[in-house]
């Protein structure tokens, strides 16, 4: 079962598709010749909208969890792509760091982490997990829904190494987003760490990977020829704000503003009947916390205590002073009348899988990442490896894969993003 | 359902199993390792035979037919392979030239001619099919069983260049053996040939093949600390045999009288009830032609005048003047009674996915792959990348990744086969 597009301007898109399609040579070749040029992140998932009219992604994360989202036959197609990561990166590597984020309680994250391991070990890796959680001190092992356990080791820093009890890794790979800063046992140890430690939510700002994406996508949109507006959401950002004493605001205020004329201009020109809207969200931070739907400046004018409160703080208790003014995507896919956005999963510059979430409480202008949200995932039927040319450009294996170039794009974009922020540490 | 072993001799191959099983990541390491010296062929399939108490390759093809015997759930892991294999040799391409075996009558085979430009149009290129065929002057359609048509093509040499009626391919991807020798169309052209030509059976000798196994199967089993012997066929070869003309037969029946001696102490070493045979095959040739079981060195002393004539001539008609010998590997794997013979598929260094070969007809001492076989494929079901190592040595999975490794190893020793033949030809 698969959503289908609920919209009835399905002519750009199956347009956009079309030109995805037919251009597939042409694209896979440009993606081959830029990773000549660049590196990819180890792993990555992006979040894609599906307007319709539109196909864009609006979050790329360098920490995907989720991995038990994935279907059975998916986990090859992981593996294989996991072989060829560890290949480039560290060869050599016997022995692997995990360090999850710091839940125990949230035993779908802890599934992930399972799931993420066994991917690794069926690269022949020994895979440990070893927690930043102060108050594990012993190896705990925790039961898991699905069935199995997972052990959660203290972890040990001796000089410039940092392993376990027992056990010196190789290499380190984070699934930790590091938005509470990084942590003083990661700082300057010498073994690699994947993702390299200013991909963290302490360093990366999502205005400076959609400003990598809006390069991307406009190289690639010549490419295609077509509009880069159709895979590229508008974007700006406010740096000082403080939502709880009110400043800055007027300056969010005016973008968006400003930004909602630019959608307008564009629906005009594609004989889009929808109200444009933009997503407020942290600039740097993830998990939809802080984050707001807006379709006129005077939203963010009128916020009350309970929403100045909600955007005030991030993930982890951090403050939000600086935000990402985002062009809202509609998502218009659905199934069983509930609204599904796809996220694609990557290692390495593989595609290898995704899944819809289906998010029956929330409408199609809304995020549906978000903090204790009753998601339910729904696998892509199909890997996004195998467009049949000889179906309609919405059939689903076209479909997925229109999907997996798109998140492919923000997944270069993220590339080049890494590449400037390591040369402006350097 | 999957072919279950026959044999009660299940003792030495449960071991040798778990051994693989155990030492999974000092073996996916060691690949790793490997792969950095060297390169790995374009595509090969193994020929694997369980024997129960040994599990060893018996033939190693670089030139793989069969690929539509892989099932619908194995193509995206061929296709995510293939692009990594067109990343490394030839990124910038556009257009490739497939040039299959001079059969058109073989539907099968064209069938597999029209899966394997399947895969290879997945990653994004652009694939025409072009043959030696005197006869094919224009393109020409042909009807395959499955649905669909493949088109074959006059080949074109402008210069140094192969191609096709406004055609020009970057790379020439051969699925033909060479066995007639290399036609001269295809000398000193400048676009990359994969294979190289001188992996053809106009060059290559399955005892150099064999040669170069020998002492990958020797580190490997030091890795693992198994007997050599367990994975490795003994081999010999005679140079200068004249089957017709019955010369150098003497030579032959003594080189089979000492391997049969050879394999009888290793049968008393590990208990092994079974009268031992040799194989004695074209060293140079595919296809099963020019081929014979042996118990006694007196049946290659008594051949009778047809058996002359069909060892003395392989594919392609071609004279046989050279012979392997080989330990004789049972295959003791059956389904419903039928004997069936493991084939394993790799693309680039990745196993991607294998089949049964299942013969009513034939004896577990008989080469399976023979012209006009009857066999009836019988696809593995499941990858050989997902061990359990919380299931018997035995399962399925488990199974198949120790047929995996087996091939790797195969592959590994066909890469360096072909670096000494450059290094030679150079």
């Amino acid at each position: 079962m698969v959503p289908h597009l609920i919209t009835a301007l399905t002519g750009p898109i199956n347009e956009l598709e079309q030109r995805i399609l037919d251009s597939m040579p042409a694209i896979e070749r440009w993606f081959r010749l830029e990773w000549m040029e660049h590196t990819p992140p180890f792993y990555s998932s992006v979040d894609v909208r599906n307007a319709g009219f539109k196909l864009a992604p609006v979050d790329t994360n360098l920490y995907p969890g989720g991995w038990n989202n994935l279907t059975h036959e998916m986990l090859p197609l992981a593996v294989q792509a996991a072989m060829a990561a560890i290949e480039k990166i560290c060869p050599e590597a016997r022995n692997l760091l995990l360090i999850p984020e710091n839940h125990t309680r949230n035993t779908f994250y802890l599934q992930n982490v399972a799931v993420l391991a066994h991917i690794l070990r069926q690269t022949g890796l020994i895979v440990r997990i070893g927690t930043l959680i102060p108050e594990i001190t012993q190896p705990t092992t925790l039961e898991l829904p699905a069935g199995g356990r997972l052990t959660l080791e203290p972890l040990i820093r001796k000089g410039d190494r940092i392993g376990l009890e027992g056990f010196d890794p190789c290499a380190v790979l984070l699934n930790n987003d590091l938005s509470a800063g990084v942590p003083d046992i990661l700082k300057g140890i010498e073994q690699t760490i994947m993702p390299p430690l200013h991909a963290g939510w302490a360093t990366r700002r999502k205005s400076r990977h959609f400003a990598a994406y809006q390069h991307v996508a406009s190289e690639f949109a010549r490419l295609i020829n077509i509009d880069p507006w159709l895979i590229d959401p508008y974007f700006n950002h406010c740096g000082k704000i403080d939502f709880q004493a009110r400043q800055g605001e007027e300056c969010l205020a005016e973008k968006v503003a400003d930004m909602l004329d630019r959608i307008r201009v564009k629906y005009d020109e594609y004989g889009i009947d929808q109200p444009p809207f933009v997503i407020v969200k942290a600039d740097a931070g993830t998990y939809g916390m802080g984050i707001m739907t807006v379709k006129s400046p005077d939203d963010v004018r009128e916020l009350n205590r309970k929403q100045r409160n909600k955007m005030a703080v991030g993930k982890e208790g951090i403050e939000v002073s600086e935000v990402l003014i985002q062009e809202g995507v509609y998502t218009f896919e659905s199934i069983n009348e509930a609204v599904a956005e796809p996220v694609v999963y990557m290692l390495d510059h593989f595609v290898v899988g995704g899944f819809y979430r289906v998010h029956t409480g929330r409408g199609s202008d809304e995020n549906l990442n978000s903090p204790g949200m009753h998601f339910v995932p729904l696998a892509f039927d199909e890997t996004c490896l195998m467009p049949d040319r000889g179906a309609n450009p919405d059939a689903s294996p076209n479909r997925f894969y229109a999907y997996g170039v798109i998140a492919r794009l923000a997944m270069l974009a993220a590339s080049i993003e890494l590449d400037e922020a390591l040369n402006e540490t350097a």
